[in-house]
């Protein structure tokens, strides 16, 4: 056994069984190794930011890490805006990044880069293993390190020999961490201040957002009248008919900024306090004023159902109160001329049940994120770091660990032009992903902030660098190119018809909706 | 004025007219800025390495720096490969990486990343500018560390408020760095190892490839017997009919070391001491031997061509000898079954008068390089830090500088899909661009690898990551997506049918040919 052998064993050891690659020639050995063991899922991206946002969306809907491999420096640079929003998301992931030999270092080969200072921007845990007899010994700390709650990006740096050395040496796994009791004055903190009659919000993060850490949410909130809220930018939520639904932070500063006006008291449950995504002149970087206490109830390692549960005892919430749920969906499907706002209503009247929604929507997010509150129950993943490309990998890598269920990617164009790679490794692994692209041919996000920071409107030269026409992006064509079948809406009912019909076969389809 | 117009206006005081950009929220004030500045020619990519690869392919062929601007830490990261093979060139360019406000930094918003970290990995200089009043200052040093010889990676930070604040002041331009004179002791050192008769080589890189440098390279060759070599890869090599052929480094390492096996004297010109791309199990990682001695006749910041000027004059090279040079290409156009030989011979055959070739094709670069020493002359661009991706931007940049001459982009099918968004820029901007693209559906380089570092034939698990095809790549379906017209060739003659007509009009075009 050699250390790439180690390495695949410790890794399938820690049920860690889907490696998303784009290897080269310094992960040969451990392409060879993962040929010795046809237990581990090996997933191919056309470019790394396919294979680290895919490593994203199956850890978020699996609950456990995927591997990457990923080809030196550059590689690792290639994926590393996915990376970035996993990170921002508390996303488990493990990456092996491949090196030189450590003796070819020295003679400074052209793909030689410094691994460890770009692994360090956008990982929680990085370490260069030493040698073959270290690789599992590491891998095991790396798989630890992901697995800490909430979630990390663990990066492990294998050089070419530590993989091609021989060994006999494979640690025994690890166990999983579990998630840290609450603190219980900071829970009687925040029950004092909402029995004192304060304004009080919860701001919901992380697994505070999904199953009975959520219903115990919406029964204090029932109870109280303390206000719901969830962050701006989630891991993945669940939603829909039947589940407490939680308006998000909005991403409009002035907006944010009106949604805290009356909170007294802001306890976060695994939740980051609020933040602008961006700087404004006159405009402050938290919608938080001066008038709101900030209390944390529970941090994202801390078990956060726990510490809503021991929030609603020290509440003395009686055991009948039943959260308020989102109603049935009870609107029509749309008509005539194709809109934003129409989209979303045929995204949530015809979504599946237990379906999972991608929304890299951008400008269209806030009207696909009101729409499908009340759509059929499902999940929602969205763009946690702001680094655009993510939707179609993400959907990639959700449709891998949830092969029973449907994927609905809603997905800018402009954002989705950084990866469509991934429409080709939806088709090759036969995905059940339905894709539908904004195509509305400009960033529209930055139209509006070109107002926003004060700019006037766009002349020529910004136009040049804002809009996307001239040529237009012919989507079908390239889900085409990918082998991925698609079609054109240009009305609301000829989208109804083509997202009825994606939705009732299986495999990966992309409709191409004309704004 | 703010900081971002003293930007401007610094950049096109030092000649630098040409800006690859694809910005966001924190580049707005930039981006108006440039919406006053109707000098500056703005060019969108639909991704970061487009934005890159395609400044490393302006520089190249215009001998100066184009500026390029990215959006934060995950922009410059999806930049990152292209830089780094741009950093291996020494190619000259001026990164403008936009950063949150300097106040919001505390915050940690979720777009914040350790630019700095990220910048250093692949800049020879690196620096945030602290506000308005230092932008220009700032700017104008990054210019001259760009513009050092032979060439620098310059990173230039710029906070939003650094941007939008007001400022008056523009400094004066810097004028730019002459290249060193030459070293005449290790001038006369060379001299020395030639005169007594010892088996030299000289390795020649960057200027060294062009001009009259290479036509004293060839006139030295010719008069004294010692052999001329290019590196592996280059920055820009001007080959073809009358001009002096060169052989380069072989990229296997067993080839590279019998092509030094006789070599007594190695003198670097410009070229670094040869390297192996990668280390393998009992390989050395350089095919230079304990018996052959390693001169440098001069660096990469020194005058190349006196130098030579000075190697000649030292070994008395009479005025009246010329080099040889390549002959008039002479074979016929390839007929019946598609193979890379053919293709290659197509090119050489068919190739336009002082064309550009921009090489990404892997595998196919030593069958394509070997066949064009007798095109037409041309200047001859390839990959230079093994990131693949650069040649589809490439052949962009290339077109945007030199819009009076054919691009001829040969590229490999797997390291086209890294950055096919290329493809839409040169159909926006009208780029007379021909691209060929290389359809042997697999990534046939790490084939070789797997062998050549021990492993076995391609089991399942390896396959699936080493072979493109299930489903098979469309690229005109691709090109189509992207507004380029393409066709396919599946025979020689179709192939150079559709490259004559190709080559006959202007305007962009791909060919995907099928081997």
């Amino acid at each position: 056994m050699n250390g790439a052998d180690a390495l695949c064993e410790t890794l399938l050891a820690h049920g860690i069984d889907t490696c998303f690659a784009n290897p080269g020639t310094s992960e040969m050995h451990f392409v060879s190794a993962l040929d010795r063991q046809p237990r581990m899922r090996c997933v191919l991206g056309l470019f790394e930011g396919v294979v680290t946002g895919a490593a994203d969306g199956y850890a978020r809907m699996a609950d456990k890490p995927a591997a990457t491999l990923l080809h030196l420096g550059s590689g690792l640079g290639n994926g590393l805006a996915n990376l970035h929003n996993a990170r921002r998301a508390n996303t488990p992931m493990v990456n092996i990044v491949g090196d030189h030999a450590t003796d070819h270092l020295q003679y400074d080969a052209p793909l030689t880069s410094d691994i460890a200072a770009i692994a360090g921007a956008v990982s929680h845990w990085v370490r260069s293993t030493a040698g073959p007899d270290q690789v599992s010994h590491d891998a095991r700390d790396a798989i630890a390190a992901a697995w800490s709650p909430p979630g990390q990006i663990a990066t492990l740096i294998l050089p070419a020999d530590a993989a091609w050395g021989e060994t006999n040496r494979v640690v025994a796994p690890a166990t999983r961490a579990s998630r840290a009791a609450p603190d219980e004055a900071a829970v009687r903190a925040v029950a004092e201040a909402i029995r004192s009659g304060k304004k009080t919000t919860l701001l919901l993060g992380d697994v505070a957002l999904r199953g009975k850490a959520l219903q115990t949410a919406g029964r204090i909130a029932k109870a109280t009248g303390v206000r719901l809220l969830a962050q701006q930018a989630n891991k993945r939520l669940e939603r829909g008919r039947g589940r407490v639904p939680l308006d998000r932070v909005q991403y409009r500063v002035a907006d944010a900024i009106a949604q805290f006006a009356d909170t007294e008291v802001l306890a976060l449950v695994g939740a980051q306090s609020p933040v602008a995504f961006f700087a404004y002149p006159d405009m402050p970087s938290t919608p938080i004023g001066a008038h709101t206490e900030v209390l944390q109830l529970a941090g994202g390692e801390a078990d956060l159902c726990q510490a809503l549960q021991q929030l609603a005892g020290e509440l003395r919430i009686p055991r009948d109160v039943v959260p308020d749920v989102a109603p049935v969906w009870s609107d029509g499907l749309p008509r005539g001329d194709l809109t934003v706002d129409k989209l979303a209503v045929a995204v949530a009247a015809l979504l599946p049940e237990h379906a999972i929604i991608v929304d890299e929507g951008i400008t269209a997010g806030r009207a696909i994120y009101s729409a499908t509150q009340s759509a059929a129950p499902h999940d929602y993943l969205q763009l946690t770091g702001g680094a655009i490309g993510s939707g179609l990998p993400m959907a990639t890598g959700a449709g891998l660990a949830c092969p029973d269920r449907k994927v609905v990617s809603v997905q800018a164009d402009g954002s989705g032009m950084y990866t469509l790679q991934a429409l080709w490794t939806q088709a090759r692994e036969k995905l059940d992903v339905v894709t539908i692209i904004l195509a509305n041919r400009r960033y529209a996000i930055l139209h509006g902030e070109l107002k926003n920071v004060g700019a006037n409107k766009a002349g020529a030269n910004a136009s040049l660098m804002l809009d996307l026409d001239r040529p237009e992006l012919d989507w079908c064509a390239f889900a085409k190119g990918a082998g991925v079948e698609a079609a054109r809406a240009t009305t609301a009912e000829e989208l109804c018809d083509l997202l009825t019909a994606a939705c009732a076969k299986r495999g990966p389809f992309l409709i191409e909706a004309m704004l």
